[in-house]
């Protein structure tokens, strides 16, 4: 359990402050234009500091027993430093409160999963049993790496619904054995009934994607965003607001992921023998924390790709 | 909200009792092998019945204004379907059931959302507009894809502070740009102070890699296992029992994945300058729901790593 | 240079007539349909025989040293085997013959090797000395993998001329690290100055990905050909004679991984500051063994590419 | 056919030796410690002159009748520009001519080829018509993409004789799409009998791949290179003379990757059923010409490599 005493000696620690001024001076200046991109937090730094309220490392199913002392856990975050300017003498005051602070943020998981793991048993004595004995999931979740996109929190799966992939904006390439093993795992050996590609607007790997920058090894995987673009080129070049043309691109990236799913053998052949599994497209927006179903008439799509793609071997 | 009377007139409904016979009797003789791994259940099949009473698509989080019709929803499980013997009679009678069923579980999903969210807004009305900011995740984590180990459950992690990969076996491989994508962006872009490369005891995936199948494209996938064995051979070769030689593969797959992750610039260039991130190797186990730490020594595996993998240009 | 006697002998050996026969009748049913794509050689098995007049393994470059012993060697393959119906009776008589025909064709590339460097350095003293002083290449050619197109043969191109990629169907993939690495390397390293993507009318690997199979691990690289045809779908389905719409689909996965190949960072950026590369599409025709130029419009694909995919950072 | 006077005035042309003298400046403090790898040529630049003497695009095959204008066809090697120093006096001056020389590259290209064809209809009138029949390759030739080994000129391999890929650095990566699907068609559909993994002594990506340098998307392609040198530690640091270790490690690396062909399923299977294709391990020497056979043990390694990689279902 989180003893809130842990966290504030923490924070009281004298250094701590020195870090914390070094962070947001040095950060004040972000030398990466990648960074002011909305995937990553642009707000005002959560450093801890005694009065932050937001919980961090909240356990995520609070009971009247522990959820005194969790709420109470102030909010310590360790800020994106970027202490170019003045390294040596950060460094040096730094380096043993970067370590301790890892130790801390690290060690705050273990309790977290103590906790979750009593109270499941509490709940449910038979629950890990149940959970050893093997998995028969029903969905498959292709969903985005972001951190702000908890496939099972927001959509309420338990351990043992959903087969989760998750990568940089949920993309499903041909030619990717990552997601193909996934993809044919999930259709072929667990017998899934639901493919949920799941975008999410404000995408930062959407953005990310359309701006001319040179990202290294990022820029084959966003390639294929790009050719999302390419193919719906008008419809978006029409499109005169800048942040309905990317939501509407995040919606379109979805749509076009979902027709790279249903052009595997996988697929085609288990819904043309057990009628499933029906393939999905949804967006979450961060907005108001809701899923948006795009209505992808699964049927229609599937006829349309047969007509290029067919693997059914009929 | 999940209405508890819409299930059990699915249930009620007289087809569905035929299918469910179906169900039965043709999966008692699984055709695949690979079925009756771990990776999927062997137990007696979930399909719904009005006294099942394991919940199923239960709200995470339960509050008291919805949980009473929630914890009443029967566990409504389409079984793993194998009606190949009597295939048409089957399909003429469960098409139209399927279909509902499919419907239904699809919808529970978007409920379970819209409660999820307005707990959230309720609990901290900032929740959803501090979200929308951007994310300055800590946590990198790369798991296993496996429906039993929702990260962020098991973890306490809250939205914003892990970006996740998931995939087969939580593998990281040397040419696969999926990852190695997530763990650029994730290292460069979002400057992660921990990445957790985090498998599990009973991976069907590292059983199925060591079985001698023809698992078709999932061959080249798994065979990232079998060069894990192929490193550890003796070790492995010297454990008598079966069951734990798997375990201590789960393990030693472990400690490799977090090696590939050491390989990388983005992950040695950061340490050397930032003293983060740092690569944790953990196990967890379904039987007690609890997360063991292998202790890896990241400075030594940094140290020997780069005498041959050196990419600081120093 | 290859001594007919030996290839008499080996022919005229009891068992290996047998083979033959075994083979013929076997082959006179192959099971696999593919088989009978232009990929593979539908006509007359080449099987050996004293009046083959076709020369296999013959030099290149003959000079009047060793023609003599090499232009008399016959034709001796060995035909694609499909032994299932006899398999007990044909492995019997086989397997000795079999592996004495591997190590013959193996020795003769050898004795062809040791030619063409005597060869080599009678014209030129000091060539391999060049050789092993470093590559300066012109060209990057990526081209098909089909046997019947030796990059070099058929453009006169000599050893140290082109940096040469070879895969099914000459695909370039944006996540395909493979070629991905080969053109960077090219480009940014070697400094190109051409970049060359030869496609071939009758190719195997473009019908195969247009007929309705499962064919494993090669559907996912395959179904580029089949988003080529989506590309171009109406002009496509308006071609109605099925070979020339094969052929038009031939020019056209040229001209898409032209496009592919312009969409790398490395290309733009070297471009916008030497001038080159240029990116070349053609085709080789088997029937009169001539390369087209499909006269690709290199700097207004260059534009258009740009318009969402550049990478210059200008 | 190439007329010897095009090229002279060429270079004959005032701004021509402007544009040399530029390079050979620019060249002579190389930016890029790449650049010295012996994956580039270090000599002195191969800039044309009337006087040069080697001949560059040199029909592989001189008949008579043409190669007296062929033979006298002056080297004209644009080198690697590296105008950074004085960068828009170059551009002015040189971009016209850049563009000449590029296409009088290109043209000659095509000059050979039509040469080439004329050549082989006048040897054999049914040469093309034979080669448009199908393609039955007894090899599969895995060679570097170095554009010194030109597969069929080395080994005096003809039109059909070899199924080729080439990537940098020879190596068959298990997750690698392009490189399986190539093995996966040579072995099952194709049946090849010989598997070449051909290597050669002084290769700048086994090279590049030992230097401690961030390469970028070369990083991950080179890192299996480096898994080898893992595996082989012990004896590779073990030998004193750095250039023999490279050696060594090249070799090594030729038997690794035979190792990763002889994992697929489709070589076990085959072999299990036709006893073929054999994996041979090659290495090709710039100093003499020569092939070398590492003489693997396919057997054993098979043997060996099925304790944990059996794929046969046997």
């Amino acid at each position: 359990m989180l003893n809130s005493r842990v966290t504030t000696s923490l924070l009281q620690h004298p250094t701590s402050a020195a870090i914390r001024r070094a962070f947001i001076s040095s950060s004040s200046s972000p030398s990466s234009s990648f960074l002011s991109s909305p995937f990553v937090r642009s707000g005002p730094l959560r450093f801890p500091t005694p009065t932050a309220t937001t919980p961090s490392l909240l356990r995520h199913c609070s009971s009247d027993s522990h959820s005194s002392s969790l709420s109470s856990n102030p909010k310590s975050k360790l800020p994106n430093a970027n202490p170019s300017s003045d390294k040596s003498t950060w460094r040096a005051m730094a380096e043993k409160d970067i370590s301790r602070y890892l130790r801390q943020t690290h060690d705050r998981v273990f309790e977290h999963n103590r906790a979750w793991a009593a109270e499941k048993k509490k709940a449910d004595p038979d629950f890990f049993a149940n959970l050893s004995a093997g998995q028969t999931p029903e969905y498959l979740w292709i969903g985005c790496s972001d951190s702000r996109i908890p496939a099972e929190q927001i959509t309420g799966l338990e351990p043992g619904d959903a087969f989760v992939h998750r990568n940089i904006a949920n993309l499903v390439c041909n030619t990717d054995l990552n997601v193909m093993a996934v993809i044919n795992y999930a259709v072929r050996h667990l017998k899934v009934k639901h493919i949920v590609v799941c975008g999410h607007y404000g995408c930062g790997g959407v953005k990310a994607a359309m701006s001319a920058k040179d990202l290294g090894i990022l820029n084959p995987w966003l390639r294929n965003i790009r050719d999302v673009y390419r193919l719906h080129e008008k419809e978006l070049d029409a499109i005169p607001n800048e942040e309905e043309r990317y939501n509407r691109l995040v919606e379109l990236n979805v749509i076009e992921q979902c027709k790279n799913v249903v052009k595997t053998a996988g697929v085609q052949q288990s819904y043309a023998e057990n009628s499933f599994p029906i393939v999905h497209g949804w967006v979450f927006g961060f907005n108001d924390g809701l899923l948006r179903d795009l209505q992808i008439d699964f049927e229609g799509m599937l006829k349309d790709i047969q007509k290029i793609y067919n693997l059914t071997e009929s």
